[in-house]
């Protein structure tokens, strides 16, 4: 590159106590706005800062666009002393402008090259926005569809999320952070958020250190092997003692055992709630226990800036804990290149151009079709697009906000709704559109009379589409649902629908895996469009009329109800499991009303085509520790269709130190098959791909059966066994 | 006492390996009956044991009745080499043939002198009945009412299930458990049971070690600090390894750090289980994990009459371990008194004059009156005896089913329904009754025909009870529910009579908190019976009629709905708790679509007299290790009727170095109020009680503020501070 190098160290000695401390606050771009015009404002009285704190401040959260970020730059530039830049960082969680699925749809696409392009443009359409850095991936394991920010991650598994988290990181980062459109990946939210009791936001989290280490864990710590910039500490408490005041978690298992050397943050405001969690009696407590136990940057809270020079003057708080936190974020800063031009990026004509220019809208388009899932297809689709007349019924037939959550950047009105895209497939004139019902709130008599309309459409089309689903906002943050049905009288509008007998689609629009268990027993085809983001309405009708075949996979199970959960597919075996789902033994780990397996499990997802798999072989029946066994299958598209299938590696260790899941995902591969075509699909299997804690929590393998399967979902697999000496 | 002392050293150096290990060996009854007719059955099959290991057999479970105890005990003393005594064991849960309600009900007593009581009845007639050992109490912690055997918990609280696990201790061991009408005390399971993932029996448990020590052991270790003899382990894993072989559990917390110096035994099968577990490989791995982890009795499994013998020969087993656990059960048969008279207690004539006699009756009717909770009374009741009609609605009106699980020595003929009850107290003409609808399962033309006589009986009726609830069958072990509400049409039933206007209680019946969200609503009264045992009908009668003013309490929180669980009272604060129920902040630990607060709290329950509480009082504000505060608050009967108020005192640490509860059950007492009365309630608070597990695990308290809360429940509650220096 040949870029200045800054004297980081140099830099350091130079800086007060005062100017060091700074660069361990982070600020929202209102108070540099306010601070810049003389204004005192309530939100800063509030974190009770000062003037100077805000000109000291090392980084910025929650803005972009290259117009406001180097407006602040330029304003505090000429402010700060040591003119140190501002690092801008921002919440790009699925996409800038160009707005992908959701992370738990871009999940079910299990392709990492997709995810990786998709983070790809965000990153560049972020950085001509003059963003430094994302709070993404969010790779937080999710086993409880309650909690609405299930949304935001990909899912269930710990293999998965993984090679997610990889994507993810290579994707925003590209191959040196330095240059124009690569940003900084900051990995969230460690540790083990997904987790919150009951599903409910912001809940505890109570697992054991086994659980951490063998689920929740893995998926940080495969975005910091990738070479993840920062780590962002969670809400929830981790045996007990809140992440951004664990010297455990961040001091123990993240710098000691993974060895992270960049910045971690805390989340918004967490440094301070450790008062209402009980562990500080106030902020100036809550300061030291954060510093100590390792969080870098406070994001939102005057507690470092108001209490750390006093901690280090009174003998509380090393100096030097400040001075690595400092040399960590100053050095990040240099690594960005934000010291050779502290505008990196941000300019607003490239911003113009490359912002949701054709080519990422084309990304977006394929990554959406790849994420949409086929639940139930019986024979209805793909529609034929020589129809005469398609009627689209449901809250979601003709609506823009199907973004998502967290898409701030990214505007209703440039998104294509399910009705545009279906209407430039086939022309407007063949489609009528009723919106049946609200997502929820509607009167008895409003009902009735969308109702009618809505019968009306059905009954002069050929075929249907049900448009239903959640609220956009009914996802999220602090969006936690105990009822996970769909809301309103949906349900009612789609019985009503579909006795009419014709040939009918459902098409969900949703943040979470849903309670669908009475639709899914009575809709003829079901396709789970999660929310797709901007090129959505076009990418559900390249599937719904066979322009793309549906390949996407459910990450996450879906419940057969919310009284099931939690239901994931690398549960225990138990004690007494249960022998078949209609055995009707008594003694045995069951529910009396329904059935042990969720309605769709994990890994499930079905094709236009029909994949044939043929008797899985291995290559020897014994592993060692240098050796390899391949475990070969061969898939041939025996249907009608070209497509793309998911075959998935799970193993079982039969006995051990510890209880074992039932399966585990090890591997899997994506691969295109024309009609007819078989292909031979090869894993290679490693002791390493064994190991686990055992008894002592020591990360081994131990010698013994082992159970490979294979098959296209976790739940139709077939099983051989090897053996581990 | 004068007992013929037996040298139990020199028996053990007598006994042969083989007959050591019979001891370690529990069977089944029929296993003795059928191998002295010379028959081998199935399941002796199936244990893969043989004549000789049936007759060297330390124990047996599950049978009663002083005729066949008997003549077992004569049976065996005929062929065991060393006539050395079988020890009768069997579940006696919450009554022997005198059925006392199911426990979750006697824990609503708050009552340690009436549930002592209740064990003590249960204790003389089981002896009387030649039992020697009763697997009781279950005092599993419980936060999930989808868990069956949640009725046989006292609920949740670590506090109050410790005074309960005292009480059944004393009452059935009595001063000295040689003496006859004295029974050996089993507490179970060992450990955390009851925190089954999903509420789903026998399913995992993965809590950390602090959640464990905190709420889950303290109930174990109180039975066992009051003499408990016995130990049951559970059929989960903790920590990943299932409790019949966890040594970190069995050596080294039970008998390690609490000096337990008594018989340990496994749940019913559980040491094979360690297969389907997947941390034995077979039956003799199996054996050697569960001998070596310290389980004591193997119950209902071959595998250590099939192979410790060999463990020890080839030295994978040290003899020593077999020699402690021989030692320790041949300890309890003579601390029992069984070297002495091998039939202790057992007597025919005395079982027959002892089981359900008139005094027996009279306690239960007591004590069932004395569980049931009036959840709420919109001025319905107590009835006028001077009525004209009264209607009795519903599958509950006349059952007698209603004894509840693990009651197999009762009988449902000897039970007293609701309708009779209600005739004993008003008379047989005055009382009409309609069944409305079955409790589940019947077709709509069948539920018409109920509903139409029901509707007729309530219209001729001045007063009507709803008698409601679940099947008997629908909670226990083994019987878990995914929906939770009322089973059936009752609801619909409850609707459709309630709507008449007329003054209607719903009596509920049932195993667990159910969700009665809107029955709760549009019910005048309701009255939570659980399931009353023998003298149901009477007791309930008592109440309805005001012969007995309910006192009753939950002592486990009732949800809004499924999609709630887990709710319990004592749970953190988070680091963003609600401000209040009715709070609109957004970025809050809640669901969007439901309150926090459960429907009932824990503590809840109503009388039909009013309590004033006077402000409470502190007579110092300052805690020192050797000090005590005196809390002190005035409670008056300001209502119409005399009655009894149970008084509780919850703790919180405001400030500690993990978080900790948001409120803890530290006392609370039952007092009896005359009308106008007004008594004094004290409380010590001493530093013992605010001890916790700390960061390093450490059982300590920490210097600072507390709160004090004092009321008649979890919620509504007087909270004044102190501090601990």
């Amino acid at each position: 590159m040949g870029r200045k190098k800054v004297d980081i160290k140099k830099l350091l000695q130079s800086m007060t106590l005062k100017e060091k401390i700074g660069q361990l606050v982070q600020l929202a771009p209102f108070l540099f706005k306010d601070s810049a015009k003389g204004i005192v404002t309530g939100p800063m009285e509030w974190l009770g800062i000062k003037d100077s704190d805000v000109w000291n401040a090392g980084s910025v959260l929650g803005t972009a666009g290259a117009e406001e970020t180097i407006e602040i730059q330029k304003m505090y530039l000429e402010r700060n002393q040591k003119k140190i830049p501002l690092m801008f960082m921002a919440d790009i969680i699925h996409g800038y402008r160009t707005i992908f699925p959701i992370p738990l749809a871009l999940g079910c696409t299990w392709d990492e090259k997709l995810v990786e392009k998709a983070a790809r443009v965000s990153a560049i359409e972020a950085s001509a926005g003059g963003v430094h850095v994302t709070f993404s991936p969010m790779v937080d394991l999710v086993r409880d569809p309650r909690w609405g920010r299930v949304m935001e991650s990909t899912g269930e598994d710990p293999y998965l999320n993984s090679v997610m988290a990889r994507a993810f990181v290579r994707g925003y980062q590209g191959d040196d952070i330095s240059k124009e459109g690569n940003i900084a990946s900051c990995v969230k939210h460690f540790a083990a958020y997904g987790a919150v009791e009951g599903g409910r936001e912001y809940n505890t989290v109570d697992i054991s250190e086994r659980m951490l280490r063998e689920f929740y864990l893995p998926a940080y710590k495969a975005a910091i092997d990738e070479g993840c910039k920062m780590v962002m500490t969670s809400f929830n408490t981790v045996n007990s003692i809140p992440s951004s005041g664990n010297k455990w978690l961040l001091r123990g298992i993240l710098r000691g055992e993974w060895g992270f050397d960049g910045v971690t943050i805390s989340d918004w405001g967490a440094i301070k709630e450790l008062i209402p969690h009980g562990v500080a009696e106030d902020e100036k407590e809550a300061a030291e226990k954060a510093i100590k136990a390792g969080a870098d940057i406070d994001m939102m809270t005057g507690c470092y800036a108001k209490n750390l020079e006093k901690l280090v003057k009174e003998g509380k708080v090393d100096e030097k804990l400040i001075d690595e936190a400092v040399y960590r974020i100053l050095k990040l800063k240099e690594e960005l290149g934000l010291f050779e031009n502290p505008f990196k990026g941000a300019d607003k004509e490239k911003e113009k151009q490359i912002v949701l220019c054709d080519e990422h809208r084309r990304i977006a388009r394929e990554v959406a079709a790849a994420s949409v899932v086929l639940l139930k297809n019986q024979d209805v689709l793909p529609f034929d697009k020589n129809i005469r007349k398609l009627a689209i019924i449901g809250p979601y037939s003709d609506e823009h906000a199907i973004l998502g959550p967290w898409s701030w950047q990214g505007k209703w009105e440039e998104s294509v709704s399910l009705k545009e895209g279906i209407a430039n497939k086939i022309g407007e004139s063949k489609v009528l559109v009723a919106k049946g019902c609200e997502i929820e709130g509607e009167s008895d008599s409003q009902f009735k009379k969308s109702l009618r309309q809505a019968l009306k459409a059905a009954n002069e089309a050929d075929i249907i589409v049900l448009a239903l689903g959640e609220h956009y906002d009914m996802s999220g943050e602090a969006r936690s649902r105990a009822f996970i049905t769909l809301p309103g009288r949906q349900e009612e509008l789609a019985r009503e629908i579909i006795k009419l007998g014709k040939p009918t689609v459902v098409v969900l629009f949703n943040g979470r895996p849903l309670e669908i268990r009475e639709l899914y027993n009575i809709a003829p085809a079901i396709l789970e469009a999660w929310f797709p983001g901007t090129e959505g309405g076009n990418a559900i009708a390249d599937i719904l009329f066979g322009d793309k075949n549906p390949s996407a996979k459910l990450t996450m199970s879906f419940p057969y109800t919310v009284g099931q959960i939690p239901v994931y597919y690398n549960h225990f075996n138990t004690g007494r499991p249960k022998p078949s789902e209609d055995s009707t033994e008594r003694f045995c780990s069951h529910y009396i009303d329904i059935p042990n397996a969720p309605l769709l499990p994990f890994g499930f997802g079905l094709s236009y085509t029909e994949f044939k798999y043929s008797k899985v072989k291995l290559d020897k029946k014994v592993l060692t520790q240098d050796s390899v066994i391949k475990a070969s299958v061969k898939v041939k598209n025996v249907g009608r269709y070209p497509g793309d299938e998911i075959v998935q590696l799970y193993i079982r260790d039969m006995v051990a130190s510890v209880v074992r899941p039932v399966k585990e995902l090890k591997g899997f591969k994506k691969i295109h098959l024309e009609v007819g075509e078989e292909k031979e699909v090869v894993f290679e299997i490693r002791e390493e791909m064994l190991r686990f804690h055992n008894e002592n929590m020591e990360y081994v393998s131990e010698k013994g059966k082992f159970q490979l399967m294979i098959g296209p979902n976790s739940k139709d697999v077939q099983t051989v066994e090897f053996e581990l000496r």
